[in-house]
């Protein structure tokens, strides 16, 4: 098996794009791919101020990296969660990684903002711990990008993520979750612009790209993951990928291309009003699903 | 395990519907499913002269027999493709079956419309077998029905063939594919309605009423179908099914509810001529892709 630049040993098979590269081909092949997805899907330009998401994991780190080499002005911003011992091994790797690659770091604190850690709001509500952790992590990271200047928001999803993601929205094709899959959801009134620059890599990929550029990232999963429905769906997508190598690729992109146009044209669109408390948008009455959330555990 | 309606030990357990039935109200249940079907789909009323496309299989011969039970005019007709010994087996099943049942019965031979059988036509085409042989079916069924006076071809796909035709479009996401997967195709020049009343029914319900219903259907496989990609999406759609009972159902009926309209209004309806040789509406060229094969036959 050789590079198919190069032609010396290749060390990563793609058998989705029926190729194999070298160590060094295989960082520009997935930096490229990157770059592509941020210009087909008109992410952002050079002058934007990007701010990026970053968990700790391998996907995460990795678009922090593959951006600030393709030359893009890149922060990163690391929410702890208070999950022990989970959330403070993942920020000494972050700070660590940050500091190795000379990136710039913001760290938040979830109790700064909710008066509450993951754990401990659990406990304040009826949904699924991953649900609320969610709707925590995208209140933060919205409210921090806007208050502080930047124009964009990235975040580590990649192909897998978004494949499993649209596999459970047509298991019931809700058509107002269809409109909103896209790699990029557009800024708007209290919304910062945030995009999905990995969208067009697979997690194999990623992960490979983490392991050659020697990312020291998490590999520990959140305690309360389990059993997660997008699991499930990465199994059954990966035995079709196996079976006919490429399809996870035309499945995203294919729904972008010809049917993502169709249906957000056509689906209502969310109507959004101010928080009474943090002047967020909210489409859950009155008060934002953060500001309840805070004022129970406030209260309780 | 109780059937639901009479309280008597129940026979047949279905996981999708949270239920379990007696035979007696197992078949109530299918019919009831099949009619409404019919209802939600307006597929054709009492007054409708329906035609019915049985291979001797389960499904359709299970659709023939529950849409006479419901009180509706049917006849069947029966293509013989030539496949030796499968086709005379079949033939011989659905004589048996037709008489049995008093059901009205048309039997064709693939040689009188096409000048050959299945097996030779192979030889005078590099198209897959199964996808030649479904254009030569379609042809038929859809001249004959004409011809003779039919206001509409029911055929027996159940509710598995089309989650699994729905999968495979969705993998790449043809709009046009997409825009006319609907159980009803409507009349229009030179084509007769088509409808699917089973669309409801699952695999394993219509296998279970042809159980209980005697039906003596044909067992044996096609030689040529191998590898169907069908095959492998109706195995996943299984898989997700097993985890996760009633999805097949959700997925394909939340298509026709809140996807369907959106695509079939949007897609680019395909242009058709008529053919210069049959008459019959074509896209592919001035000579349809029956009348090319059936010249190729007789010329070699």
């Amino acid at each position: 098996m050789k590079c198919r630049v190069c032609g010396k040993t290749a060390v990563i098979k793609l058998k989705s794009h029926n190729t194999a590269f070298c160590v060094e081909h295989f960082v520009e092949f997935f930096e490229r791919r990157v770059e592509r997805a941020i210009r087909r899907f008109k992410m952002f330009g050079r002058g934007s101020n990007i701010l990026v998401g970053v968990s700790g994991g391998k996907d995460s780190l990795s678009a922090w990296l593959a951006l600030k080499r393709l030359g893009y002005d890149v922060t990163g911003v690391f929410i702890n969660l208070g999950i022990v011992p989970n959330s403070d091994l993942a920020q000494r790797l972050v700070e660590s990684f940050a500091s190795e690659n000379k990136l710039k770091l913001a760290v938040l604190d979830v109790k700064d903002y909710l008066g509450a850690t993951i754990p401990e709001a659990r406990n304040f509500t009826r949904k699924p711990t991953c649900s609320v952790c969610g709707m925590v992590r995208r209140y933060i990271l919205n409210k921090f990008a806007l208050e502080n200047g930047f124009n964009v928001l990235v975040t580590g999803h990649n192909l897998d993520d978004e494949a499993a993601t649209l596999f459970g929205n047509i298991m019931d094709w809700n058509p107002q979750y269809l409109a909103r899959q896209y790699p990029v959801l557009p800024e708007q009134d209290g919304f910062v612009r945030k995009v999905k620059p990995l969208v067009l890599c697979s997690e194999y990929e990623t992960l490979a790209y983490a392991v050659v550029m020697r990312i020291g990232f998490d590999r520990s999963r959140c305690p309360f993951s389990k059993g997660a429905s997008s699991q499930f769906y990465k199994h059954i997508l990966n035995l079709i990928e196996h079976d006919m190598p490429g399809t996870k690729q035309r499945f995203v992109t294919g729904f972008y291309e010809k049917i993502s146009p169709i249906i957000s044209g056509q689906a209502k669109k969310p109507e959004f009003k101010k928080c009474k408390i943090c002047g967020y948008p909210t489409t859950a009455g009155d008060v934002c699903a953060f500001c309840r959330l805070k004022e129970l555990i406030r209260k309780g």
